[in-house]
């Protein structure tokens, strides 16, 4: 595989059934990717040096997911020039994940994380490849045969209705 | 100027003095745009046409805010395969700002939104350089010298403290 | 059975459980309808068609369901002239079904959406009935004895009680 | 003028800068109408029999707007069969308008509120004016230039900002 | 048992299981109570004519329960001088119970009901106690009694925790 | 004047704007009272003494008013057998108005507050004078008077609008 | 074991498994405890003498557990000059816990309680010790373990995921 | 003055209106403290330098102010094993301090952060002090009087009101 254009973390392991579609979706649109988990709280230190490092060894977006105060996308936002994708986490110790979001979306002006809907990785991982698609033309492909099979599944839909 | 990368729409004329900030940040970053009023719900054809073809016409971004009921982003998002970055206005019809939040951000899975903060029009600029400058290298420098003059104003605050 | 004056249609076929409702009371309340699945995010080109031709079709009202980031109700109320009747449903990637309530409900002057209350299909369908009734009094007559029918459930219920 | 078609009610004049725009629409979409203060807590009995007259004076909708634990649409519409939407008004008491919406647009199983965006009784005048153009070819024809309307000034916009 | 002083009325007999809480506490209490289901919605009349006729057959306060959009206690309390008290029940269909709180208790100037917590009956029948107790002097006994063994349970699971 | 039978107290002098409203309607309803400063935060011995021995001063109801984390309500409750209005007042501090109100209507079963609207210092007066009037005819006839007054002030608006 | 220098209440009983949190973190820091049950509202005298007595009996901070309109913490705040820290529980009358947050957090100027995530008794452990730490040298050796406990954790869930 | 026991910090200059209240609540209350801008966003770095050193330089608790999605609480506590004291600011940008309080409170287990109410900063100040006193018996006298002053103006007020 090629070298990663997507980093994918996460504050917690237990985040990973909700992260994990962003790396199944990747690797279906053709983006190389890499999964970790590295924790604002718990590894401030690991957070500086993957968001410090990451431009440099290649990578050019960043999937962050968090739960509850999710300080994870925005602090890698502040220490990166790339792009950087927020996930909501609706973790267990998350308040029907307001908190999630609010602390992810409302970014200062200056420091902008691109925030996707609660839990959504799997969008997480099609923004990615759309913004590695701006300049790629073999994913602006992939990301037309996605659209058009996401219209193919309601049309089916549809007609099982018997419309 | 070149061509524009980044077409900045808005729903309704009154979003200019919120979405001009967009504009703005981008012009300072190098990065070139067009900007417009184009209404989901009052001009549902020019919507369709706009973002049908805003990547023949050379655009690698879309910005687009509007407040409410806020399906301008999100329509795009279903037309285009390249990225949209939403920014929820705080209108005058908005409750506080939590529909055009929540009517942006919570796309289902397959049409992601890169939603903003509220009225954070500059942040959507911004994300907006940084997608470009994964293709271009002239617009890291000037993202990496935007970071540095914003650690810098803090620091003169800091200094200002006594500190 | 009569052409359908009433289109039910939902964003997703999950939302089925929910949206069936509408139908069981429109055929309840002898009013032909049609249901069908028509995504705004999914199938734009055919949301727009069958927006669009809905009044040459012969219909008079339009149902339509969708959770989340719900553009299907006003992206239609936006293509037709026809009243156009909202069903926030709670899906499961809705946020306790705020999402899906503010992105039906708050919907700019001009373009009206006739919401009624979360997963009321139901009532949605009932609503249908009422607006086809302004010039059917034969539905009138069906509308009275389905309120008579609720008070009598109510009324058992009290003698049930021993009240 | 013909004979009132819809009816505007709302629980005090106080409602009434909000409630206007219901009848200015109308107006402006020629649909005849009356307009009045009727309130669920203060005049009860008043609102039974506004309520339950109302069809039988050929009333073919009823708009009623109301703020706070607002009750007057919900409960003309458990008095009459016919449609009633209902306008939530942000009035001085309200918290912010949440208490207005989901008193009017949370009704149970049989008895629908057709609810429109807060403060939004232009709206309201305009779905009013949609269920009798469901019977009403030239209310159609009204319709359909409020909305060509609509698009055109967006257009104007559009060409103001140069584009 | 004595002629009931207290009247307990519910929307809908789904209620009942949170209702009851009410009409148990009564009985341990000593005071007279009746029980049964009025809903505002689906029998007005019957609402009216209760509310109306309560205070001549001898009660001295009402407690309603409802959910959603509920406007029982509010409409019970615009018809009649007794103090009625609001349980905002978080039935089925509501929002969390945020619906039936805000429905109940943001009535307007002039028109109060006493509104207990969310699903506390059990509250709402011993303020209905202390209600009656300011002009019975044997309820007021019983109350203290009952705030003695609230205060004896907590003491026991002290003990239990051996502090 | 007769010996006060309603006791209003409120957190800080800073609410008296919101709850002199209390005083005058009681006025207005010929129930005595009397009013002044307890703070459960800052003065709790003054608020223990004042509540224990409310009852035994003649009183029949208290009125609490406060806003924030409104204690007042709820530990006055905890400490007699009368009951107690709860006003949640929307102070400075306070987030709209949500803390008030959640922290005097969550109260946990045995301990109720009879909860009023936002502001609605005016409803807990006059819920104040319904409970005294359940043993003083002479209140009710006040009462009915008062709601009298209510609708006529309706009817005059609507004749205003020319209805 | 050493006389406590925390003393951990709740308002119930059934706090008990989420304030337990709180009394092992606080083992395993090896501060001393004690952990009983306080309410605010069926035992307000014992809350009283609980919170007055705490500073001469050698306790250094006290932490607060309780749900829905939860006054323990901030009472016994008010009763203390020692820190109070508050552990809102998401209890089962509370409303997702936004009660217990905002009647713990909102506290007016003057009395502050230092407030922890919903349910979060762990953090009200480690809180405590961190203060406690603020004059023994010994507590912050295990602070700085725990710390590097936590971040081997983390480290030891990268290496698993392969990266 | 002694060398500063507390440090005081804020994400932005502009906060200082809001955190000033800290500072001058520690210097009535006789703690040394300092007061600086380090933002989690524009200036990581310095956050990092400044809360991995503060233990070592003789601070012995960090308040910390914030708004909108509120990181440096939080970092800073992920940092140093001293007690950190957030305070919410209400920032123009954010959502009615929703986000702000959220981001700053929610913090996962291991880490807490001490939360007081939105814009709260004085009772941040009095909650370092209370920090400080539990090694400092003259703070603990001044946190005394303090409490005493309190009470002594709520009872002016009371005496000015008559009572």
């Amino acid at each position: 595989m090629n070298s990663p254009k997507v980093g994918i973390i996460m504050g917690s392991k237990s985040d990973l059934p909700v992260m994990q579609d962003a790396a199944d979706v990747l690797k279906e649109l053709g983006v190389a990717y890499e999964i970790s988990v590295v924790s604002a709280h718990r590894t401030p230190d690991l957070m500086f040096s993957y968001a410090r490092a990451a431009a440099d060894r290649g990578l050019k977006v960043i999937i962050a997911g968090a739960g509850g105060a999710a300080h994870l996308p925005g602090m890698v936002a502040s220490l990166t020039h790339l792009p950087v994708i927020g996930v909501p986490v609706k973790s267990s110790n998350s308040i029907d994940g307001w908190d999630s979001i609010l602390s992810i979306l409302q970014m200062p002006n200056g420091i902008p994380v691109a925030t996707v809907a609660l839990n959504a990785a799997k969008n997480a991982g099609i923004l990615a490849a759309q913004i590695i698609s701006t300049a790629d033309e073999h994913i602006v492909e992939n990301l037309k045969k996605f659209k058009t099979d996401l219209k193919e599944k309601v049309e089916a839909s549809a007609r099982e209705m018997g419309s």
